[in-house]
Order: structure tokens, then C-alpha cells, then sequence
């Protein structure tokens, strides 16, 4: 059985990748660069995890469109990473728009070439920034386009085991297997110290927080 | 009104875009590169084209990553293109796997960005090559994820005029709006006379032969 698991090295897509190993599926990792001001930090964080891990292939793949198609303060490098509010009305500045149909899309691509089963995505809907792309309604409908847009002997399955979990359970869940936290980076912002203030830091630290556990990486506060 | 135009420079997205502009649309004129075999001669005829009918914008994506997950003769050179073969039980070696939810989630992204209110895409499933990334379910199926995997107050339709025409209707329609088939290119194979051969040259052959025009385009045979 073969997965192609999401892996941006954040503590999401790490713990991902453990549950889907331990599911018994062998990985094709999928990591994304798409201008991200952390995109470094990120992806030297996702290949230390693909090697904890333990991965069939880690394939890189380059969006620098996203930086062309700007829109958010995650690639535009002008426009300043907010801090963590709490107003679930008003999307945060850092959405980049339809990021994650653009991942899903070759994720799928990979996964019919490859013969792959299934595909892991990391998205949470409980205590989520309210990004429109993470929402279940938008997980099912592209289960609906793959079903249809792949060849007839195709048949992968969208797995996001985290859809319905806190982060909190996203933690103990990786905490029980394991996963080397102190391996991946979760900051918008910065690319030494986790900043511990956008709301990638936020949820983090109050997931760390609520389980009980210190968090292994560094912040600069 | 605004949309993205996917335009590859071929005769249905040529005929697309100034159906689009035609419709009252200012385009902005989204071309791929994919690793395809004819991926200049395709590039200077979507400019062309864009040229000739009039663009806000013209975005040339690069997805070179098509080329490393292969599985296609038109990404994977050391394949063959296959003559056109009347099967339609067998896709062609020509499919690349969902290609068309690729550029579908990228001409979301930059539609989102810029405030268009569609997307328009030439895909047609009369006498289509048998490739399952455009058949009208998965068109349907891409709406619904557009719907749920954006910002609650965009609004973007998916425009396939072309879905239930003909090849020779489309044509049809192009004549009448003056599309420059000089400009445009399909063939799969070659970039110099266009081979007359493959799926594409045969359908697009077919078409100009049932409208009883001739083709403008040189070939070799």
C-alpha cells in the first residue's frame, strides 16, 4: 500500500506522516515551496522528518506562481505576518489563495503515475484559522474530483485523519507515536526563533500547552 | 467582468478566448508549461492569439514537476506519441494524469487574487480523446470544490462552452468570431510542420475537413 503524504514539516504534516506510516502505508512525501517566507526553514524541517520517518521518495515541489500571484502576507513579502486574532469571521492575511486544491491537485497527479492508494493531507477544521480550503465541505467535493478526473482503474482515497481533532489530539496522537517534534517548524514568520505570536505559533503553544508538554523548538519570547 | 482564460494555444482554447471576449469578459490569459514535447511552438501561439483578441494579462505557468512525475508520452520523451487510434475504451498514452484539475486549481487561485468572476477552460467530451479530466462530472465536481475552497464572498463559475459541441462546431463558432487559426498549433508531436497524425492533428484535421475550410497550419503528410 502506497500514500503520498503532504509534509510542509510543521506539526500537522509531521504527525501526519507518522499515523499514515503506522497505518502500514508506504510514503511518497510532498513538499511545497511556493514562496512561503519560511520556505528554507520548512523544507529542511520536512526532510528531516521524511528521514525520521523513514519515506520511499521526498519529492520537491516548486509553486513560485504563488509569489506571482500574491494575495497573501505568507508570499508577499511587503505585507506584514499578523499576530494570532481571535475573530473566526475575518481570514487571516496569511490564506493563500486555493493553496490547498493547488497541492491536492498534484498530489493526485503523483499518486496516478505512481499507483498510490491514497493521499494524506493534514487539515483541521476545530481549532483551524478558518481557511476555506480546510474545510470538510471542501475536502469532500475534491474527493468527488478525483473520483471523476482520474482514469477508471484509478482509486485513491483523500485521507485527513485530523479533519475533526483539536490540535491538542493532533499532539497526543503524535506524542504516542513518537514524532520527533523537534524536528519541524510551524512559524509564518521567521526562520531562526519561532516567533511564538502569528497564529501558526498560537495554536501550536496552546496545543503544546493543553497536552501538558514543553515544546522542543525554540521561541524568541 | 473579468476571467482567467486557460488559453494552450490550440484551436478550441484560441476559439475559447475570443468566445470569452465576446461574452463581455477582459481576460487575463493563463498558458502552462508542462514538459510537453511542443511546449514553445505552444507558448508563441498562445501569445499570438492573446495578441490578436486582446488581453488584460498574460501568465505563463511553469509546471515542470508534470515531467518528473511522468506517465505521459507528451511529458515522457523517450515515449512515443501514438498515432490517433478509434478506441475509445483506452486512454492514449497521451494523458497526462489530471492535468486539466492542475490548471483548474491555478486559474482558481489567480482568479480569487484578481477579483475574476470566471474561469474558462476548452475541455469537450463529444468526440474527446477519452481523457477523464474532461468529462462534464469532473467539471461539475470542480465547481463544487471551488464553491467550498474559497472565501465565502468569491464568486467564480466555471465556463465550458464547449462541453457539448463538436470539434466542428466549435469550429464553426471560431470562424464566425474570426479566430486566426494561422496563429494556433495542436499537434502533439512536432514544432515545425504539424505531423497530421496524432490524436490531436486527427481531430482538429476532422474538423476543418467537416466545416469543409481548409486548415491555414502547414503538415508534413
Amino acid at each position: 500500500m502506497r500514500a503520498v503524504c503532504l509534509l510542509s514539516g510543521g506539526m500537522d504534516s509531521s504527525t501526519l506522516a507518522y499515523v499514515a506510516k503506522d497505518s502500514g502505508f508506504s510514503l511518497i512525501a510532498l513538499h511545497a515551496n511556493y514562496g512561503q517566507r519560511t520556505e528554507g526553514k520548512e523544507e529542511r524541517a520536512a526532510r528531516a522528518v521524511a528521514a525520521a520517518v523513514g519515506v520511499e521518495e521526498f519529492i520537491v515541489i516548486n509553486l513560485a506562481y504563488f509569489k506571482a500571484i500574491g494575495g497573501s502576507s505568507l508570499t508577499d513579502h511587503l505585507q506584514e505576518v499578523d499576530d494570532f486574532q481571535p475573530d473566526h469571521a475575518h481570514i487571516p492575511t496569511t490564506y493563500v489563495p486555493f493553496r490547498n486544491a493547488n497541492l491536492l491537485a498534484i498530489a493526485t497527479s503523483y499518486a496516478e503515475a505512481r499507483g498510490a492508494s491514497a493521499i494524506f493531507i493534514g487539515v483541521q477544521s476545530q481549532d483551524y484559522s478558518g481557511y476555506p480550503d480546510c474545510r470538510p465541505a471542501f475536502i469532500e467535493a475534491f474527493q468527488s474530483v478525483i473520483s471523476h478526473g482520474t482514469r477508471d482503474e484509478t482509486d485513491i482515497t483523500l485521507m485527513t485523519p485530523f479533519v475533526m481533532m483539536t490540535k491538542a489530539q493532533i499532539l497526543q496522537t503524535g506524542l504516542s507515536l513518537g514524532v520527533p517534534y523537534a524536528l519541524t517548524w510551524s512559524c509564518y514568520r521567521n526562520e531562526g526563533s519561532a516567533c511564538g505570536r502569528c497564529g501558526s505559533c498560537h495554536f501550536r503553544l496552546m496545543a503544546f500547552d493543553e497536552v501538558g508538554v514543553r515544546d522542543p523548538i525554540k521561541y524568541e519570547v
